[in-house]
């Protein structure tokens, strides 16, 4: 009898924790379409089921399918035929940029029809999940399930491993060095390898040394006179004086890490040969890129996605990189852009260069609505938008906020203290105006952006739920580790998250230790990105050096690291077009329909298996769910 | 009083572990010496002390130093002024070459003074060594010394560290990069990777497709007809249908990995593609691996000593290999040749190739001895010897063999059965051949060999014994983590080895277990090599990629990676000139005067670390045993 009770008890667990489960997975749908994110066809079908609904192709939740930034022999600076201005207001409004049609209706505050998000609902749905995660009963079905994947995946690879190998052999010419990858996560200022970086400052002293290069305290300097300033000759330099590279002093230092950007430890040479706005109008660190670009397109099948800083200190930052971009020609069809914002507000406020938050904000966003409602006035901004495919927050996470978000949390306009506002508080911020903003677009036609931030590399779990609603992707996801119930809704949700264990070694986690393996193997959308080549890889080919260690250290088969450079495609800011020529026509129908092997070289026997067993893991919350419903209905 | 005696106990234990060792250290010295091998001068110092003498530079046991392969601006293939015939008359006994002056003194039987080593002797020291490693006194001394030499690193990595970086910031265009490697351990049928490998398939089938490149069973093919044969399309062929790279299916399988060696599991395109001799006079091979040096020879600071096989089916074989090297203009300046015999007479015996032993022997020795008495008449052996620096042998260490080593042995001649010699067996009469061949190069003033063999990469531990008496190098050395008496001695006797992780990751250890970065720390002599990039490499820099695993996984710092690169030139086959240029003038003397830290980017302060720590294990064994002579005397 006793006995019995303890069933029912449990399968009342099992019911609820499928309830909460499903309940987020429908608060990150609703977040993910508000923002022209992409969420996985397979789970929506399942949503729409358990409401009794059934999934229809409209519904869709993606980005433009229409939008290609670069059509082939055209232009990509083309500065004509701009759209027309539409005469928009904008004002910022809690943090939020608001779209008016016209100043009078400015005036009377009734704001276009866009979806402007409130901090108290999200705080509200935040804090439904954060109960979720720790929830016992919610745990345990959660950490069950996730063991189960493993060990069916133990089991798929000791039935199939041979028969995905002949798959894979039978199709011609496609094999892992030639199918299409893309470096998710590296940071435009340390894109270069310590060899490239050193071998660039060599040839310029070689021929421009008496350039001019620098302008500090008025005076002007030639790279011959920075060089004897700092009491060395280029000649003599070496990768070890140069002191980039991450070592065992890193570990878990990430402010030694950051100061591994000053080339000999030299703020100067950053300024110069890693700045986009300086003296000679970022002309070297354009140079650098562009060779970088170079190699990516002589490999053809490697793309990458740079990440740039806009910081928020000026509205001027985004004309400046904008021109830059335009003038120093750094379009590649290999490389699309990303934008991060360093969580830096608290040293701004120090230095009084912003008095809160909104305006921080304000700098970062308003440039982008206006280029989006004016491009004509805004040119070289509109044109460089074309180009960007997402926003990244950044920062090391480990450091400690004494700050809680919450529904009660100051407005940003409130938000004076010096203090930097909480992770969450960031990301809320951040993509509450880029939904606003991918609105806009769409309703122009134009391409929206994916919100990728750093998150769960270090520090609380909590980012990890922030992320969950807000990120298209993210990078890292290392503390997912930590909570079971957070990685099988990454799982159910299939949230991409770009990997660098390499990275990781050098900052937070020794590479055994690295979760990425076990993540794969349990059916998470995992890739493979660099990261910093400047501070991690030895090789000239920074993104193989990453796949070739990954596969020997963890005796990845080639239908593995072929899945992950799918994957890898999959979460890039690659147009529709290109994900269609580089996954295949129907990529985005579920399992084997939507892959084509001939470009992915990923088996149809793999994409069975994970097709089929996420279905089965989603039917289980939906089934769960339903028989609830009629015993409900019964009683 | 108890204790007392026990104390007493202890310390004549440790006086006789001391002397074993000592013991085992001379005859490593005389084998050495005899063979013109490395023998390092701290530690012939200590064994001179020893025995109360001194230590003068003339008893250098060292190849030859004035002998250098070719001068700069030479023509490296020339057959111009080539020595006299000597007349010497050879003849094989106990399955050694035996040299005389002339046809009356060979019926006399006085052989020219050379040395002969006798099995009888060689298998009495052997077990001496044997004895030893077993013994519990000694393997608990040593057990403690390699202890205490980890913490001691540890010790001076924590003290020093920053120092040893100073230095190397300090030091002028000096960085890893451009400090010399050499790839210890290469086999030049897998020299090139994978994607290399298909790469040159698709160009030959793109412009020599109508080329006869093959004679099969009396038919020609061309290399359309090949492909047609095997129903493959090149274009389609993909690096896994190419199917040469080593997977999961391969760890504790080299008989599986071996088969990796086929290109599309078909013979036909490794006869064509990775032979020297064939039907096309193995241009295709020779084009691959000069491609291969041409890459070296573009980084300027890479080296290979890429591995030929020599079988011993027929005495042809040795002037095939030469007319194939010169033919070929396989010369390269970043490359010294290897001699790889595999133990396979059980093969050959069996299909009736040999009669006995002796006779494979013969096959493999006596052209190269011929062509040392009579260059004139074995032209292109003579200059292909030039090239050549050591003998390797090669096969899985992991078979079991039946037959045991002993003084009773059959001789060679004798040696009929079916069954495969031990591994010792192999080894002392490679051994054996080579110091007689040694000695007739040097008294004409022709370069030497390095005997550097396969060892301890599996199977039974005496291995390692054979090859701490008879070689001057080994490969692998892995099973040495077994016999802390036997890592002990390598360590004093300074023995090189070079050690390939990621070969081992996929065939024998897992690279989390490899001993290498454990061996480096208690300051072991090892090199890191790649063995076999076709089947283990992902990126075009094999050897680079190697250096940057080591170096990620195991956070190596720059100053590791640079000893383990001069490491590698040190126990290389280059020229002692080329040593001087990479290593410093003065690199045969111990400690820091040897290191020119210009060159090597070798911190002094590892390098007197390294040379004190040496000297205080030696210094510890000669007072004990000086001790105890004391007290003998005093008695």
């Amino acid at each position: 009898m006793m006995e019995g009770i303890q069933k029912m008890q449990l399968f009342e667990d099992y019911e609820q924790a499928a309830k909460t489960l499903l309940t987020a997975l429908f608060i990150r749908e609703k977040y993910s379409r508000l923002a022209y994110h992409r969420f996985p066809r397979t789970t929506a079908k399942f949503l729409r089921s358990a409401n009794n609904e059934i999934w229809s192709e409209e519904e869709e939740v993606l980005p433009g399918v229409s939008w290609s930034a670069t059509v082939e022999g055209e232009d990509p600076y083309s500065m004509e035929d701009l759209p027309q201005n539409l005469n928009y207001s904008l004002k910022m409004k809690d943090g939020i940029i608001y779209v008016y049609d016209n100043e009078d209706t400015l005036k009377q505050d009734q704001p276009r029809s866009l979806p402007y998000p409130d901090l108290e609902t999200f705080a509200i749905e935040m804090s439904h999940v954060l109960a979720m995660i720790a929830d016992g009963p919610t745990k345990t079905y959660c950490h069950r399930r996730l063991n189960f994947l493993m060990s069916k995946f133990h089991l798929h690879e000791m039935l199939n491993e041979m028969a995905e190998l002949k798959e894979l052999k039978s199709v011609p010419h496609r094999d892992f060095y030639n199918v299409r990858k893309v470096d998710t996560h590296i940071h435009a200022a340390a894109c270069m390898n310590q060899k490239h970086l050193l071998k660039f400052i060599k040839d310029t002293y070689k021929t421009e040394a008496d350039r001019v290069v620098l302008e500090k305290g008025g005076k002007k300097f030639t790279l011959k006179q920075v060089f004897e300033d700092l009491k060395m000759d280029p000649y003599d330099l070496t990768v070890d004086s140069l002191d980039v590279h991450a070592g065992r002093q890193t570990f878990h230092r990430f402010d030694k890490f950051n100061s591994k950007y000053n080339p000999v430890g030299a703020s100067e040479l950053r300024e110069i040969y890693i700045k986009s706005d300086n003296y000679i109008n970022g002309e070297y660190f354009a140079r650098l890129i562009k060779e970088v670009a170079h190699d990516l397109e002589e490999s053809k099948y490697q793309h990458a996605e740079p990440r740039l800083s806009i910081y928020g200190r000026a509205p001027e930052e985004w004309d400046s990189l904008s021109k830059w971009f335009i003038k120093q020609k750094l379009y590649s069809p290999n490389m699309r852009w990303i934008i991060q914002v360093p969580r830096i507000y608290d040293i701004f406020r120090l230095k009084k260069i912003v008095p809160n938050f909104a305006k921080m904000l304000e700098n970062i966003f308003l440039p982008l609505f206006q280029a989006t409602v004016n491009p004509q006035k805004h040119k070289e901004t509109y044109v460089f938008l074309k180009h960007v495919t997402g926003f990244d927050s950044v920062d090391d996470e480990s450091k400690h906020s004494d700050q809680i978000f919450t529904y009660k949390s100051p407005k940003p306009e409130e938000w004076t203290m010096e203090e930097n506002p909480p992770y969450t508080y960031y990301l809320f911020h951040m993509y509450a105006n880029i939904i606003v903003l991918n609105n806009l677009r769409k309703e122009r036609g134009l391409n929206t952006f994916q919100f990728r931030p750093h998150c769960g590399e270090a520090g609380s779990i909590t980012h990890l739920v922030s992320a969950f609603l807000t990120a298209d992707n993210i990078s890292h996801g290392l503390n997912l580790k930590k909570s079971p119930v957070l990685q099988y809704l990454y799982y159910l949700a299939q949230v991409p998250i770009a990997m660098s264990p390499l990275s990781n070694n050098s900052l937070f986690l020794e590479y055994s230790k690295n979760p990425l393996r076990e993540f794969l193997q349990k059916g998470l959308c995992v890739s493979l990105s660099t990261d910093d080549p400047l501070q991690f890889h030895y090789t000239k080919e920074a993104l193989m050096e990453e796949y070739a260690i990954a596969a020997q250290l963890w005796k990845l088969s080639t239908c593995d690291v072929c899945e992950i450079a799918r994957n890898s495609v999959l979460q890039s800011g690659l147009s529709h077009q290109e994900k269609k020529h580089f996954l295949g026509e129907n990529y985005l129908q579920d399992g084997p329909e939507g892959n084509d092997i001939r470009r992915t070289n990923v088996a149809q026997i793999r994409m069975a298996y994970r097709h089929e067993t996420l279905c089965n893991e989603l039917s289980f919350l939906v089934d769960a769910v339903k028989s609830e419903a009629v015993a409900e209905k019964a009683s």
